[in-house]
């Protein structure tokens, strides 16, 4: 049985594993401040083409998500999101212990547009009465979304636009950014993500590491005390150089990219073969979640070798599916799956 | 100039002030534990027919709700609350900075249906994943509703009815609770609300008292350490025995009563006379809220003498008002709109 | 039996409940933005003989203790108390809830020191894993102190100087701070309060007030979104004119300071009879608490007619009790109270 | 240069970075939920000899202590804990950022006593107005604790007993417990553990794991959706398994014992050079922590070879410095550090 359900069902690239090893006996400091720290954080910066940023490493999304917007907002502040993002649905409230207000917005492809964060910011702040709403201070995206689709430059630009226009930050939650960045229609690069937002993360977990998500902040409001918000949340590793050692090896000679490519090659021949047989998609994904709509009969053709993810009935009769690839699929696996496929 | 914007622009009645006034002098201990407030919980106890029932009073309103939230839920619970319900608008956050999530749910008419709750806890119960959610353990309803509408018994039977089946608490803020109660269509008592949820309040601010709201908890696992919760948010009133006093006097001879239904006497005749002229409302109310919709020239004719709380644009050339009457509704005034409204 | 207990067993002073039954009936705006609560901010501001700085109305002290540490510290920053300072003991864990450590510090006289702080704050500060601990950010004190003590003027200014020196906030909490300002061996204003401080509050409930205590914000960081902190922490009273009404008439004529002298003149005429006859104090005060300590038969001798508060068990034999008196506290008691001590 | 700072210099013992690599292509569902979670859980029970407690895997021990006390605790109830533990000196205000108050008490040699937790309890307990103060609902220490000590069996028998006197949870963080299990003087077993307590936790990071604690609870009211606490506190990691396998390959043939074992051996080995050297320590230490005091000159002469870890100045010529061993420790680095010693 193979399983197509998520991208974090294997362990690390081993490429990182063998990294792990190799340095397993050293002897260095902790919580991060260590030379494998030191390099992932400056290969990161040479990525994003800045060296004004700070770079902060986790073990994991919902962990980096709250402590960065720990680290954000005040206590009366919230932040937009999209209903089906990340922070307003799986995280189980991690944003409301923290105390802030997850805003939610409509999203029916997954994002969240300029116009709309505007016209929702100008309902509160053309309030008299806004001192009982929540203020509005970060908005945050997923690039890619939750359910696969992706933002463009423009549109990226045009949030970030409408944020600095208004005084809000601009937080995109990069848990899948490699296979945003390796898309067949992707137009931005790390540099791009880093200077058209505030803060981003650069997922590790999703993309290679056995674990790892590296925070971005780039506006340097949140930056100052940054490391105490994680040790008060409990997010500082002891031995912060597992964090160092992955990253640095997923960001050199392009491995990160790689990696993610082959998940997102995967995706395509899958989407590829089931757009021939005219099955129909919950969203129009280019990234390497893909979410194909299927009877009872056609789910059940899949059944006997591989699981894939139930996501949501569509109606009496059919059911979206999640296939979700990633660069630890196998390419052996992914044949044979088209091959089901074909006989759709 | 004369205000119809809300229910709380002047003081307190004069039958309250007088009573604090008359035992002004005399020495009590603080904190609530005083004759004073054990009248009016006995009094309290009486109206709702019930012994088994805890009454603590508190200040202000989302003082009130959110220190019941806080002892109704564990951290990773969340509330049910209509979009425009107040917890979810109206509090800058408060229920967020106690570390709960308020759930959304539509409610064009401004409540919550018994349907629509099973449903959407349903939706989070078959959720295999349903440990990444929050898990769902309490229902808001306002009663009256933020926009004036108002349940009837059975509708609040079946709310309770469903929170019971999933194990979830039913709590009414009834911070307008005399203007329901005495509404034309009401057909529920304090006792009725009593025993059709688990918690609610019995708004005195709104209501006649110069502050005040009456927590009434009746689930049994909600009662243990309240007062530890109400002194650690900072809710417990030194000198406790001011609210004592006036929920006792609002409580003798039906005054909360009484006064509350000048309050709905009056909406009815300012109902009736827009009705007459064909005037539109955004919502039906049958409250002290009304809520007509206005051109441009229409609400300039009030302009001159009376205040009204512009609501929401409906259109382009429209716009919707509240007008609140309450217990200190000057009939006078009301009698020199009501002759501008037949102007229209 | 008359009570000697606390300076809040009574209501209001009758000057107050008189300027809050003559304006009862008229309309105001809610929520503390009302001609009343202008010019009680008004007579603050010249009181402490200062423009540049914030006044807000709240009606507890707990609620003004949480929410002003809510408004000036980060998630990691902490407050330095006294072992007996209100917020360490007598708040249930308020400051902990909004998610700030309380900092104790020994205080065998109620007070911190200038010597003290500095010693403290380098402890965290020479600390190289210091991103470990709880960041101080905040002094916490009490005038007059929750034991009766007091600060000169000479010690306020050392304090507010180590505050400022190592970037730390200064907060005064004034609950009793009329007893402070009018006692025999005082030697500050209202305006070297405000001099000598970034942020404190003036008792209202302990000192002729029904209810309320006024915020005062000196330093501009913590000035900004104050409103909203307070609204989100339930603490803005629906009806805050009732607030300003009274603070409105505590700062006319004198009328704060008038009426504490009369709670001192009664403390110190008991002091000096308990001094007499050689009675020992737990603490050396020349506010309006007095912790005699007596043996069970001197005790028993008073609880005839008297309530005094226990304090604390000194010895197997004696005891300690607080002797409190206010602005309500009558003369004609105190010459009975001290008839009996002359008997001791 | 060789450290003796600390004993998480390391990555983790060979054998489990084998069984990680071994296991590392394998596709299992993520969170905790898999078959190696589910080994290493029925191993620690067999170890515990209890099948009725729930096992937790986390990544670090403040995500561990602050999740725990975040589950078991109401938002008015705190943990005493000793001045120098670890939940009130290093995680940087994490219990209280959770809403709880750390309850100090003085503890010379880092442990808390019965007699100690009985007579502070019926402080708060004997007290009318205990409402005011936080409520004492849990007792939190560490085996062994931050300064090296041990609690003997028969001591913690009476924590547990007193704890239960008063409905209080005792919670024992066993961030180093192989270290106490295994020293000279230890007369408890992981299942003497289990049996006198609520809640402990069993530190991986230290003795052995890359990363990793395991929460093992025992009493049934902390163990209600306590995944969800855990989630909701970003401390559920993606790829549970990497705990999972780690424990397993440490609870499987003693191994977690025979490392431990190795990290005292090391330990004791220094105590008795320094010891027969007649080097004082700042405490009697029987775990792998140990803090002799040097004089300057002294410990001049291992800062070319060796970095100890300065701990507390002593007085003005003498220095306490921690030496920590560990399952990593180096034999050949002990015997050099050794005959360093023996030169003193």
């Amino acid at each position: 049985m193979y399983y197509f359900t998520s991208d974090y069902t294997e362990g690390g690239h081993p490429e990182l594993l063998r990294a792990l090893t190799e340095t397993n006996m050293e002897q260095t400091s902790g919580y991060g401040i260590d030379p494998y720290c030191e390099k992932a954080t400056a290969l990161i910066k040479a990525d994003c083409k800045r060296e004004d940023i700070d770079v902060h490493f986790f073990v994991g999304g919902t962990q980096t998500n709250l402590n960065i917007i720990c680290a954000a907002l005040r206590p009366f502040q919230g932040v937009y999101g999209a209903v089906p993002s990340h922070i307003n649905t799986h995280e189980a409230g991690a944003i409301e212990r923290t105390g802030h207000k997850v805003l939610e917005l409509p999203a029916p492809d997954g994002k969240l547009y300029a116009d709309q964060i505007e016209k929702a910011y100008l309902l509160y702040h053309n309030d008299p009465n806004r001192e009982h709403w929540v203020q509005p201070k970060m908005v945050y995206i997923s690039q890619p979304t939750e359910i696969g689709s992706m933002y463009q430059k423009k549109e990226l630009e045009a949030l970030h636009a409408v944020c600095k226009k208004y005084g809000m930050y601009l937080f995109i939650d990069g848990a899948r950014l490699g296979y945003a960045l390796t898309a067949p229609d992707n137009d931005t690069t790390m540099a791009d993500i880093a200077n058209n937002c505030d803060v981003f993360c650069i997922g590790g977990t999703k993309c290679g590491a056995l674990f790892g998500e590296a925070a971005v902040i780039i506006n340097p409001a949140i930056k100052p005390d940054f490391r105490s918000i994680m040790k008060q949340g409990g997010a500082v590793l002891a031995k912060g150089r597992l964090l160092g050692v992955q990253f640095a090896t997923l960001f050199t000679d392009n491995l990160y990219y790689k990696i993610c490519q082959h998940g997102i090659d995967c995706a395509m021949e899958i989407k590829a073969a089931l757009t021939k047989k005219g099955i129909k998609f919950l969203t129009d994904s280019t990234t390497n979640q893909q979410f194909p709509i299927f009877t009872k009969e056609q789910a059940e053709i899949f059944s006997k070798d591989f699981v894939l993810a139930p996501w949501e009935a569509v109606d009496d009769t059919h059911m979206a599916f999640r296939i979700c690839t990633g660069w630890a699929t196998s390419k052996k696996e992914v044949i044979k799956l088209i091959a089901l496929i074909d006989k759709l």
